[in-house]
């Protein structure tokens, strides 16, 4: 947990767009009682926040602590502290927040007995499912399973990485060729995202794919982060247009559960091969059938096209107005990240958007990357690029 | 999923004892609107679990389904199926049920703003940890947490097992000298479970903790299944009086969380070391400090104590009574299980009590473990006893 330096309040909200002026709007509806923007009242972590993390500290390790939440006066997309500070939260759990904090739609179904049956009754799901567990998959898991054949939107850098790619796709046939044992499958993220939101174009998981068909290699998508809409379509691999679907596709996250689609071929040859006690949660399941419920209703997926365009669009000015410090902005829908010049530069941004109300992560060695919820809209945007912007010139300093 | 003969309602209750006729009280009051006795309906699984089952294999593994459960039917230890048969449930869940079925205080607490908020809020507890959480982790896991010196009682078996416990200690000590790269640590579970019930004398842990102690090797006691008071203690290892105590322990299942305790110095040295999105579940910490709090206000662990000396009293009885049937009845608490002549016989038996009512698992290759919740009580181990007569005189026709 680092500390920051105090920073008094020093915003109001004001219209700030950095494409000219035109705020898009998304048919997504607001979010019910939702704060108008974040609000700083203490350094972050405050003494509240460095009370409890010595407390902590006594029983579980506590350093990867940015601070302590108080979930009960979060709101949609703000996160509020234990010091009374609320943050507009951008990095979501890691995340794996998909319709906002207290989202009035859980609370709901959370008082219903039929959660409530699923919170403290928790099945071995494997031996003894709820007679619902049929019609529970279908409405959440298989409600949003990967489909394979879609359109998609040519990428910006396509060409320019064209042959980078297909370096990168001789040495994989190569490796695949020369392995001393037959290989069983080959496993990619869509957007390598703990690494640094590394991505390739849809020509380069076409090749894959066809690749590992002419090898019999099973291909198996991580889409553990990239799933669950935060491209601007369900799963990122929707993007592709491949020949055949992936062979495995693995999601967690903001589906609240983890776990994998495969085909009927993958099922193991005996039972209790692939076994474990409780065999996911009804609870999860549950939650997710309310998620993608929500997604519909409040088109979801249109909003993150609209909000990670403007996102996108306000990235690339800031890259043009500050080149010294933003490089390589990429992403799809508000699955967006950017380059800053050293480990350091970044953290001290990170550390100080923290300090003026705005939650992001890092990742890779030196990159930010964008993680809204979705519902996140562009006024949440304006409130980022606001503080984004003073960030920005102070380090210019 | 095995289809059982139909077998027609037979039983009445009735008075039964094997051990001359007390059947002894404990301090726990009975479970509040609890099923008087099993009572079956259909052949189990019935023709709304068979229609379930179908509907299932189109979207997941069903295999190892026993039957489509009733969740919201089913109450303290008895569950309910989808096709109205309501069973003594001695397995629960593959020993994860603690308090019973809908017991009526989590209900309570699941309707709490408190657990509302950890339900639908799920944080990344490693990165933002909810204000309630050090208090939260102390009223569960600490509340609990091992001690190491206790005083125990001795086991029944210790002498004749001296000698081979002795073999198997030589043998672990040549292994670890001669290993050839330093050993780490030596995991082993005090009653090992899924592989049969096979169990040890406390004089084998205390010269194991020992000898790893001289080699400098970590002892890790796996308390998955064994932990949580159904040995009649709270820890298995708390029988044990060890001369210091062990350095990791793990814990699952009726913990309702997975996770470990170790000393100060297993702390990674570097934050991150030991990381993942979620990194467990207020839900199931709230879960675990109503599950503690009843263990202690209903006497939980004297209640298992009582029940499973006649448990035990009553299995070696069948023993006598069926000595070509059972053998090596053995076991701590509640915690025990038996031995059949073959897989064959001891499935049979299986499916027999499950058809009367009774819903038991195998372990090993021809073992029958007893895994009741902390809240079954003399009478309830009755009606077991009742069907377990009537299945053992059909078998030996």
């Amino acid at each position: 947990m680092m500390i920051s330096k105090v920073v008094k309040p020093q915003y109001l909200i004001r219209h700030f767009s950095t494409v000219g002026g035109k705020v898009p709007t998304t048919p997504t509806p607001e979010f019910p009682g939702e704060y108008r923007e974040p609000k700083v009242k203490t350094v972050i972590p405050g003494p509240q926040s460095l009370d409890l993390y010595k407390k902590l500290n006594a029983v579980q390790d506590p350093r990867a602590t940015h601070f302590f939440a108080d979930y009960s006066n979060s709101r949609g997309n703000y996160i509020a502290d234990v010091d009374g500070n609320i943050l507009l939260d951008l990095y979501c759990q890691i995340a794996s927040i998909p319709i906002g904090y207290n989202n009035p739609e859980l609370i709901k179904a959370a008082k219903s007995d039929k959660w409530i049956s699923a919170i403290i009754n928790r099945p071995s799901l494997g031996v003894l499912p709820p007679k619902e567990w049929p019609s529970i998959i279908q409405n959440s898991f298989m409600a949003v399973a990967p489909k394979g054949l879609h359109n998609y939107p040519l990428a910006a850098h396509e060409k320019e990485n064209r042959a980078e790619e297909d370096r990168c796709l001789a040495e994989v046939e190569h490796l695949i060729k020369t392995w001393h044992i037959p290989v069983a499958g080959l496993i990619v993220e869509p957007i390598q995202a703990e690494g640094g939101d590394n991505w390739a174009t849809p020509y380069f998981f076409q090749q894959l794919r066809d690749l590992t068909k002419r090898h019999g290699v099973s291909m198996i998508v991580d889409e553990v982060q990239t799933g669950m809409g935060a491209t601007g379509k369900f799963w990122a691999h929707d993007h592709w247009n491949l020949s055949s679907p992936p062979d495995i596709v693995t999601f967690s996250k903001k589906m609240q559960a983890a776990g994998f689609y495969h085909n009927i071929e993958f099922r193991p040859s005996e039972s209790y091969r692939n076994f474990n006690t409780w065999m996911g949660d009804p609870l999860r399941a549950l939650e997710l059938e309310v998620v993608v419920e929500q997604i519909k209703k409040n088109h979801l997926l249109d909003n993150v096209a609209i909000t990670g365009k403007y996102l996108k669009d306000g990235l690339d000015e800031f890259q043009t107005r500050f080149p010294h410090l933003l490089r390589n902005v990429r992403g799809l829908g508000t699955f967006l990240a950017f380059d800053l010049p050293s480990p350091q530069i970044r953290d001290q941004i990170v550390n100080s958007l923290r300090a003026k109300g705005v939650e992001t992560g890092g990742c890779g060695t030196e990159a930010i990357r964008m993680r809204p919820m979705l519902i996140c809209q562009p006024n949440h945007i304006n409130q980022f690029f606001d503080r984004f912007d003073t960030t920005l010139k102070e380090i210019k300093k």
